[in-house]
Formats: structure tokens, sequence, C-alpha cells
């Protein structure tokens, strides 16, 4: 319901919202290829030897044709499938840009409603809807592998800024010891001061299992960290900020869709395509008929 | 200034629309480290040796913190650095989502009305938005490299819609072929019908400049399919219907912000933050004093 938006999904929400806060949520991307499903997996296994419950939210940006995730790497999922302490869901955009980033928080907010004490949000991409995604976690795990030239694009998708922890994964092969370098070099340059967190660089082989639980106490530092001096609410309480405004920005999207039944707009659209009127014209002439 | 948005950028925008329509636009993207830089560079050398100027917008997502975007890949565009007949120009976002999509349409209108026959689309991510920037050009190109998995991460991006022409880049290196048949394969499935346009898959090693005549030859035939038919003014028709759509979400979104001289907002910011109403509620509170 939540991923197809609309009144039964704001039913659940408005459900969900009192019941939330409790769950912590780590957020984990990189780019393609960089074995995040499999960490993914490594990381709920260690939590749930801990006893607690684990959802996974695996966000897939999907074809506006298609409208179908594909689930390959939630194969790697499979040793959590019949475990019932574990929740895990795959969510598609369904083409309309925001949309991810406006089902995201909802989603958390329901599984965290329903008591589990960890959201792991998983994204594919690393573009900016994604890395926003992501980086909308209390703690946001970056994964990238070792070779040259790969801190350099996490840090050119934006993953420098939203990064709370670094994994260096697939670390069995040649290169750890540079990315290592890259990464501390380029946190140097953005650290803007002494008493910010510094992400700590974490190398694992997660198809092994080799360092996962060293991912796991990194996210766990953080979250003490976090958690001392009302940090971890100051965060909260920006992410909500955020979502505000991109919940106005879908009503009101809404509302233009809607003037005259749709026909204001499929007009402006027809002189638009005409080229009768640059965009930009055809809105402002829009929205002079909301007043 | 279109960069920057605001009013000087729409004064800009004006005085480009009407004489804008002339530039045919390539969008290039693909995974970071594909090497689309190095293909740009030569797709540029292959234009320019028929005389055409040619006009580069490099389209970098950028850290909503630093602004500014790192310029390492643009070392490649050097060699055309002191040519007059190339224009090169780096955009970012400056944090603002929705940001890219709503300028470089308008930048490349600027490119177009100025004369130049040929603007190329480069993108760093393989995002939501940086596909939509890319899928959003007359014809685009996406770069994968040959090994296994590389065709399944390009269609999980959704650049398997986009694609006009698929560009198996660094071919020197193992599994061209598999990557190619791959590719095959998911164009198999992809396709909807028989006169469809099938992207073509071309090799190259742009660092070499081997293949890259290919390239430029096969976004010359897509050219030649769209303008038969009418296709390409169809499919531009349709882009600036999508630009129309953008608009009204951002001049929307600044009326929201402007309530009660921004007092509304805050307080509806506030209330959020403080976990008093949850954003939806807020968001149709708050839209509710605009009527």
């Amino acid at each position: 319901l939540i991923e197809h938006g609309g009144t039964q999904a704001r039913a659940v929400g408005q459900i969900a919202f009192p019941k939330s806060g409790q769950a912590y949520t780590v957020g984990l991307t990189g780019a393609p290829g960089a074995g995040k499903s499999t960490l993914t997996a490594g990381v709920v296994a260690t939590l749930r030897a801990t006893g607690d419950e684990v959802a996974v939210l695996a966000v897939d940006p999907t074809s506006p044709f298609t409208g179908g995730a594909i689930l390959g790497d939630r194969v790697r999922m499979q040793e959590h499938a019949l475990d019932s302490g574990v929740f895990i869901r795959s969510m598609a955009t369904r083409g309309h840009l925001g949309g991810l980033a406006l089902a995201t928080p909802e989603a958390i907010r329901l599984l965290d409603a329903t008591g589990f004490p960890w959201v792991l949000v998983e994204t594919v991409g690393v573009g900016q809807v994604e890395v926003e995604v992501a980086g909308a976690a209390d703690t946001t795990v970056v994964v990238v592998n070792p070779g040259w030239g790969d801190a350099v694009q996490a840090s050119k998708a934006g993953l420098l800024e939203v990064a709370d922890v670094f994994v260096i994964n697939k670390a069995d092969r040649a290169g750890v010891d540079e990315t290592r370098l890259d990464l501390e070099h380029m946190l140097d340059l953005a650290s803007s001061s002494d008493t910010d967190w510094r992400p700590p660089i974490v190398a694992s082989v997660a198809s092994t299992g080799d360092g996962v639980g060293d991912v796991v106490a990194a996210v766990g530092d953080h979250r003490q960290w976090l958690e001392a001096g009302g940090r971890l609410e100051a965060k909260r309480a920006g992410r909500r900020r955020a979502e505000l405004g991109a919940v106005l920005t879908e009503r009101l999207t809404e509302r233009v869709r809607a003037l005259e039944g749709g026909v204001a707009l499929a007009q402006a659209e027809e002189a638009v395509a005409a080229r009768r009127v640059d965009p930009w014209a055809a809105a402002d002439e829009l929205l002079a008929s909301l007043d």
C-alpha cells in the first residue's frame, strides 16, 4: 500500500506514526557490484545472533516502463527467507520521481511501528535519489571495493557526505591499503571540525563473513555517539523536516494535475509540446489560473 | 546564471527559447569508471573532424555540503580545451533535488540557441535523476564495460530503457562477447515490437580511439531513424511536456516556502521536527492555509 501511495497509504501512515520512533535504521549504499546485498545479509545474520528481529528494505530504482524490480540480488538473502525474525521487502519507484524519497520513510515508520528494533535500507544505485534515501538513516554505511579510483568515485557520487561508516568490501583483493589511504585523505579534506564524527573505515569480505562483525561494531559505535548529547533526536528531526518538504511538493503537484479537471494542464502541455511557449512561461500562466 | 536558477536564469531562458531547436543532443551515461569522459572526448574529436562545433555539458551530482564538482575526469577533455570550436562546462546541482533536471534542459537550450549543432550531455552517476537527465537527449548512449554482471547492473539502473546505443567500452578486456550476449538477451526481453528502434551494441576502446567512429556512426543511424516520420519532433515534444511538469513542481514549492513570509512553513517544520504531527498531516494543514 505504501509503495503505491494514495489514500490507503496515508491511512496506514497515520496509524504507524504514533507507534514509531523506536527502531534504529541503517542505510547501506555503494556502487552496483560492491557487494551491498551480501554485506546486508551478513549484517542481518550478526544482528539475528543477538536475538533481535531485523527488517530489510531493498530500494530498487526501476524502469518507468516495466515497473518491475530485478530481484537477482535478493537471492543472496535466501538464507534468511525462512527466518520469521527477518522481514525482507524490495521497494520500487513505480516510475515517479520522488516516489522513493517519499515512500521509504513511510515504509520505515511502518516497520518501526510493528516492532522491529532494526530496519536496514539497502539501495541499488548511487544516484542523487538513492544517496538521499540511504543517507536518511540513523547510520549510513557506504560500501566501496579495493582498487584505484573507487574512493574518488564514491566522493563524486556524494557518498562521502552521507557516510557514517566506510566498508572496503572484497578486501581479499589487492588495493585495500591504497583505498583506505584515499578515503582517509578525502576525509581529511572534508572534515570541518575535530568534534565531528569521523567515519571509521572497516575492511570486510562479506562473501566469507570476514569483517562483518566489525561493520556491525562500527555501526554500534556510531549509534552510541549519536545517542550521546541528543544528536540522534536532532538528526531524526532534521529528516522529518526534509520529508515535510518532499510531501509538500508531492501534494502541490497533485493539485496542478487536478486543475480544471486536468484540462488546464493538458492545454499547457499541448502549447509546450508545439513550441508555442516555453515550459517556464507555460508553468507561470497555469499557476496564475490557480489564484 | 542558469545553474543558479532564479530571475536572471529565466531572462536568459526566454531569450534562448525562440532561437533553439536546431542542435542535436546526445546523452552519455553509465556507471562510474565505465570510461564515459574518455569516450565523450573521442566523440568530440570525431565530430570536430567534420568541422562541426560541439558543446559538452558534464553533469555532476555534487555534495550538498561542499557544493563543488570534482573535475578530475575533465582532465581527459584537456585535448579540446584550446579548441575554440569546443565548449565544455561542468554543471553541478547546488544541492537541491530536481535542480539538475530543471537546469539541464535550459542549459541545452542556451547552447542550442548560440548555434552549436551538437550538444553532448555526460552524467557522472547512474541514479534516477542522472538517468533522467541523460535520457532526455535525442540519442542516449549507455556505456558499459565487459564482464559478468555489467549488463544486469545497467538494467537495474534503468539504463536499458533510455539506451538508444549501447557501447561496450574497454573492449580490449575479456568478456566482450558475454556482455554483448547479455545485452542482446535483455533487449529481446524488453523489446515490445519489431518496428521499434533496437539499440545497436558497439564495442570501443575509448582510450586508444578504437571504435569511437562506430559509436558516432551508430548515433547517426539513430538520428536518421528519429528524423524519419516525425519521430524526433514527437520525442522532443514529450520532453518539453515532462519539463513543464518539473517546472510546475518547482514553482509550487517556491510558493509554499513563501507562505506567510515563510512563517507557516517554519511552524510546520517545527511541529514535524518535534513529532507533534506526521509530515503528511503537516503538509495537508499547511496547504489548507493556501486556500
